[in-house]
């Protein structure tokens, strides 16, 4: 942390002008209103009291909580909800919540560089890459990608492991001259190319990979490198993000929607190498210019706000748990388990996926008999795990185990598999 | 409420399959939790009752709260923050929050599908105009618009009254042939011209307007007619949208930024008539074709489901008000006395705006002795009423009066402004 801060101080462009304003957390607070509306009134009482004890940041300690399965918006850490619930009618004395805050006051302004902060703590983030908290989804990105980096006849390269990539690809046709180097389409996206029988294309400006497919749970474990010393390695870590430490200067940008890993929907952070902005083509919507975004420090126009807050709310968290090496290990040991259960149950239970690249964040499994599986979901939820069905397009069951999924909800859904199929299997 | 139910069922592409599935609110909730962090426990017990009083939703009864004029994102309906903040952690016996549910769930589905329904209701928007819920702010639909309503060589009309009109013409530019017919750039922005003398491109595919400038508080108070029949009107509305009723049928397209009046920043409303999607240039990106995501009733990617949500619950409050022509009585009544106390200030304050087309939501005023500003800014901001301060582009004084904005601030303001004059004026 101590690093960090140097290496913000250094940056000129970094919203972190100074760690000494941002505030902390107060200790107490307490707080009773009434509210009136036109039909009902309601009298709402919150206190919040805070006492000491042994570190547990796991645990689902609300009985009516379900163990949210979803891809995507997804769950979020039960401390964090409650810390923002604590606060959302009044930040830290403030008079008013983050939703009503002017995203220039001296309020929002700690917010986001404290996010910036923690989050360039968390990925060890070198100072020469800005961070951006932009709009749109991965999605907005996989146009602004090419109309920031290459010009409309160079030559980019995609590695398509799934369906987003695929998407990326798709884009990027209006703004270059993308060309699919490898796909894993026809064997239905369940495995990861060799990086040594790659043919990379020589003039190619970049090398875009989608680091985790959450829809057909492939993850990238390394990362091929550009063939040559003018190319980028481009990643869309929407799925994985800040699920485990990754080199961050390996990369020239890395994009990730936040609904995963780091907060509500409609936040999308952008990575990028500090040179390789101000190069956009002349047509690019001025909400798609990084350098527009960079210059301004994410306040161009009116950011997501509070979901910036939520975003910083999840760093914080992710600091107090011990960092992204820690939270990795809890991964592991949650995927482990999973996938152990899968290959376990002689075949009732499959995941198509080549072992060496499964995913740690999202699992898609079948079952041996297929008539079973609505039969799965519909149990598993009335025993609240829910959305666990198969994306759309892929039929089956998916369970996403992001970081704010606790180990117990793994653990029940491990006994429930292995209890449904001591009843439907061999 | 009832028309607009039937215009919606008779709308194929519309969310409002039934509204038999929307929710109401609970009337009674309880909870008490304990949450885990790292460091340190807080202990948060959170009780909610219901019960019958006549109606009020103006008035600030919490002591700490404070009078935000802030531009935008601005001060949101007490009543409303208090019911996201009761069913933030669990919504409405869902066992997780909005921000974690999935965006194709049927919990967020009925909150999107009410949401879009209630603001058919107050706006009696047509059921040939789509309404979408998009990313961006008003800024990326400077782009969106031309790129969907024209053809690179196409003409089109701005009328600029303020900066907003004059960005969204230079963006325009990028795609389009945009003449700006009129600017009041030379006058700094204090009148709208008449209709009458416009002098519209024969060929013109749409005339743009800034319903209401943020910055300069200038505001129409009706709108031109394009001169051809196959041009058509396109409003930004992003800070008055739903202050008052709008006949949406005199607009091809009408867009807005929800941080002012309706919700938190992130999300952006565009109600666009049927027959206008489908002919986007084709280089547009994909999340800023409207075709898109008319089709996928703006799900194609992840939308900012909380805001939405939010927008939501301003939208029901908004109704519960009476609907917005209840609305603009008020916002009316509160204008009408700032605008009293500076024109009957013999000079001390000052509005630069021509009276006929002056705001009801940002109120601009000066101070005949300038270096007075800083000083009625701070005086205010310790008597709770903040964000006062003009727009750094023109200096001086702005208030925002928001329909959130409680008659009790501006009497506030103006009792203040009055006290201030009596100390330091004539």
């Amino acid at each position: 942390m101590a690093a960090m801060s140097a290496a913000a101080a250094t940056n000129p462009n970094s919203l972190l002008k100074s760690n000494t304003q941002i505030n902390a957390f107060p200790t107490t607070l307490s707080r009773s209103f009434t509210a009136a509306t036109t039909t009902v009134n309601k009298r709402i009482t919150c206190s919040s009291t805070t006492f000491q004890t042994p570190a547990a940041t796991t645990g689902v300690t609300s009985p009516d909580r379900v163990f949210n399965f979803a891809a995507g918006p997804a769950i979020l850490p039960e401390n964090v909800l409650l810390k923002a619930q604590s606060e959302l009618y009044n930040w830290r004395g403030s008079g008013m919540s983050v939703m009503e805050m002017s995203h220039r006051g001296k309020e929002f302004l700690s917010i986001i560089q404290k996010a910036e902060s923690d989050l360039r703590t968390l990925l060890n983030i070198p100072e020469n890459y800005y961070v951006l908290f932009l709009q749109g989804g991965a999605t907005t990105q996989f146009a602004a990608v090419p109309l920031n980096l290459c010009n409309p006849d160079d030559p980019v390269d995609y590695i398509v492991t799934g369906s987003w990539g695929d998407k990326a690809s798709k884009e990027a046709s209006k703004y270059c001259k993308p060309k699919t180097i490898w796909s894993g389409k026809s064997e239905k996206y369940v495995n990861i190319p060799s990086f040594g029988a790659l043919e990379q294309t020589p003039e190619a400006k970049y090398l875009h990979i989608c680091a985790n497919e959450t829809i057909h749970g492939v993850e990238f474990k390394d990362y091929p490198v550009p063939n040559n010393e003018n190319s980028l390695l481009v990643a869309d870590m929407s799925s994985n993000f800040c699920s485990k430490p990754v080199d961050v200067s390996k990369f020239g940008v890395i994009y990730a929607g936040a609904q995963k890993n780091v907060g509500p929907s409609g936040v999308t952070i952008v990575i990028i190498r500090s040179d390789l902005i101000g190069n956009a083509q002349p047509d690019t919507p001025v909400m798609l210019d990084y350098k527009i975004h960079a210059e301004n420090n994410s306040l161009y126009n009116t950011p997501p706000c509070f979901g910036i807050y939520m975003c910083g709310l999840v760093f914080e968290d992710l600091i107090a748990q011990g960092g992204l090496s820690e939270v990795e290990k809890k991964n592991v040991k949650k995927a482990q388990s999973l996938y152990d259960t899968i290959d376990g149950s002689k075949g009732f239970f499959r995941c198509p996926v080549e072992k060496s690249v499964r995913s740690l964040m999202n699992v898609p499994f079948t079952l041996a008999k297929p008539e079973l599986e609505a039969e799965f979901v519909k149990e598993a939820a009335k025993e609240k795990m829910i959305q666990l069905k198969g994306h759309r397009s892929v039929g089956g069951m998916r369970a996403s185990i992001y970081n704010a999924m606790p180990l117990a909800g793994v653990e029940k859904l491990v006994a429930f598999m292995k209890e449904f199929q001591a009843r439907h299997g061999v």
